[in-house]
């Protein structure tokens, strides 16, 4: 056999090629030079990838903004924003919500809806969201593909198909939820499904307060609390997918409040919405994100009640945490949903739990903050799930979409 | 540039070589084809790398046993034991163990010393473990060399170093274990020291009870109880490998038991040996792995006080064992040393409190074993440790030991 030493194309592979759009899609803006660095590969190469993703529309390359400093600067790299977008849903206990989401990230049209807490109702949920999805669809800009759908949903997901295993909140047990919705949007893109805590500890991580964090707690507020939580780099699954339910911690045995899931005294039950309400004096009539920030605001006016309420579920809140942090010395804790209101009036009790009675070696760099994407943490997960496809095989995946 | 083909050996590299001796390792005997298989080679490339591997005296080949099925059987290659060993120390609490463990796992000598609990003993814990090591090493057969040393420590343990960071049952802080005793052995290897649970997890996911388990998690019972968590197929380190404290998350914070670690009602002062022995009605005098049989046994034996005991601390081994299901979503949870009696004893209580407070989901597959390793986990999870540079690359770490 004799060869021969020829001139080729350096041949892209899906996978460089996804991950310099994953890393222009997550930056917004970044250097052709800090791209091959990231990425380890020389300038030609550099060079190759991103004219496949300028052909293609992804991405466009502009000058920077004068920077001040003499010399050629190296060429900006951007999200092209009207080439490809993902429909993502957030389905949480009292809300629903649909957006179009850009590559890139911007958030660039939404609707919501309130949700009733009646008991199963795929149906009508399925319905909502089918209609603001095809309406989202309908109006995105011509030329731009929809190039994935993703789904948060507040209950325990079977990874692959969508199907709601458990959704203690609202009575759910295996629904199938992603197909469901698949189906009645009828653009021909399955729906990825995920729970809504794991996905938004991994919008937080790649988006929010946790960049560059490889063990980070997220702790979703809503009726109870969700949990996600990244271990070396990668989201806590178990052997089903069904890890992470921090919420069903039980720290509380034999004095606890009854949960939704049955028991007593889980973690959930203790810092949860109804604990506050009930512990603040509320009616049973009164719930929902409102009602807890009522009860965070009236304890910041001075309210004897509510404080005490925001003072003991702070108690329980820290505790918690306290456990999370023994048993995964994580970098940082991330507090979403309702928590984002409770934690900030709670932060004194947390943080005496956390000198009281966490081994002092776990706690040496563990850093507590609120959700760095504000209220869409778990929207922009979903997006993110959207986009996965995209960011896996850039052009096949377009070519498919087109 | 004008290229002939030529025919070259097959170049070996250190990583390749040691996944085939990590398997002929874990498994004892392997057939060449099994080996080609698992990893994913063709004939003639394993044919060579055994032969490497023969040539250095790591391994031999065989004809296996007739196994009655008619053609040419595929040969067998096996440990070869007296070319390799490393040494493996064993820091309990109330035990010194040190063991020469050869290539393919056999203990072939040991010994074992009491400890006395009594307060920072570096100086002494080393010398005992030294004068064992060097006598280990001093019976081990001509031509057989030491590559490697492990150790396994009751605390928590910084990655690199083998720095004690915190031992709460024995008030270590900051002891410099590893380097010590790497510098009184004087064999110029250095000591790799790890926590007792993550070994003994490791050790049971390889070759003990939990085989084949990706998520698995190791409950270690001595003075109190340690854990040793594998998520997705490695174990749970955390940002600086302090996680999987499981024996300080907190189940009872305002009823329960003092711990030694400060705080109140932690997992293992609930189950740990004194609420067990203090609960069966025994003196302060007594304690250790002894008196926890004896209650156990008592137990059995239909002893009331003995079995309210049991009972008890059994309902808080299940509540925790409930919190790490519900966290981990673990495929096995794999009791072990003090917890390896316990456990029998209480099995109604811990499955009564799995069956009434794990989401239903997250307990489909779950299984509960003792540990496959009898009281051995640790020890064994040490000497893999030892043995874990010259899987990585056992020709340079054979030439290095010899």
């Amino acid at each position: 056999m004799v060869m021969r030493e020829v001139s080729v194309a350096w041949p892209q592979s899906p996978t460089s090629l996804g991950a310099v759009l994953r890393h222009v899609h997550l930056s917004g803006s970044v250097s052709r030079t800090a791209l091959a660095e990231r990425l380890g590969v020389n300038r030609s190469t550099i060079k190759a990838l991103i004219a496949d993703l300028v052909a293609a529309g992804l991405v466009r390359e502009e000058p920077p903004a004068d920077t001040g400093r003499r010399g050629r600067p190296s060429l900006v790299v951007r999200p092209e924003p009207t080439r490809a977008y993902v429909l993502a849903f957030d389905v949480a206990v009292d809300r629903l919500v649909a957006a179009r989401v850009d590559l890139g990230g911007a958030i660039v049209e939404r609707y919501e809806a309130v949700r009733p807490r009646s008991g199963p109702d795929l149906e009508l949920v399925v319905d909502v969201l089918a209609r603001f999805g095809r309406r989202l669809h309908a109006s995105a800009p011509a030329g731009s593909a929809c190039v994935g759908v993703g789904a948060s949903y507040c209950g325990m997901i079977r990874p692959g198909d969508g199907m709601v295993r458990y959704g203690p909140d609202l009575g759910w047990v295996d629904q199938a939820f992603g197909a469901e919705l698949g189906r009645r949007l009828g653009l021909g893109l399955p729906v990825a499904v995920g729970n809504e805590a794991h996905l938004g500890a991994q919008a937080e991580q790649q988006r929010g307060a946790g960049i560059g964090h490889q063990n980070l707690i997220y702790l979703h507020g809503d009726v109870g609390v969700g949990g996600g939580i990244i271990v070396g780099g990668s989201l806590l699954a178990g052997d089903g997918g069904y890890g992470c339910e921090v919420g069903h911690m039980i720290v509380n045995p034999y004095d606890g409040r009854r949960c939704l899931c049955g028991s007593q005294g889980c973690f959930e039950a203790e810092v949860g919405e109804r604990a506050l309400l009930d512990l603040a004096g509320r009616p049973a009539t009164e719930f929902g994100w409102d009602a807890v920030r009522s009860v965070v605001d009236d304890a910041n006016r001075g309210d004897p009640a509510a404080q005490e309420a925001v003072r003991r579920v702070g108690d329980w809140l820290g505790i918690g945490v306290v456990n999370l942090i023994n048993l995964f010395n994580p970098g940082m804790v991330v507090f979403g949903g309702t928590l984002r209101d409770v934690y900030p009036a709670a932060t004194d009790q947390v943080r005496a739990r956390i000198a009281a009675n966490v081994l002092p070696v776990a706690r040496e760099r563990v850093r507590l903050r609120i959700s760095g994407l504000g209220y869409d943490t778990t929207l922009v997960g979903a997006a993110e799930l959207g986009f996965a496809p995209l960011l896996a095989d850039p052009l096949g995946t377009l070519a498919r979409a087109a």
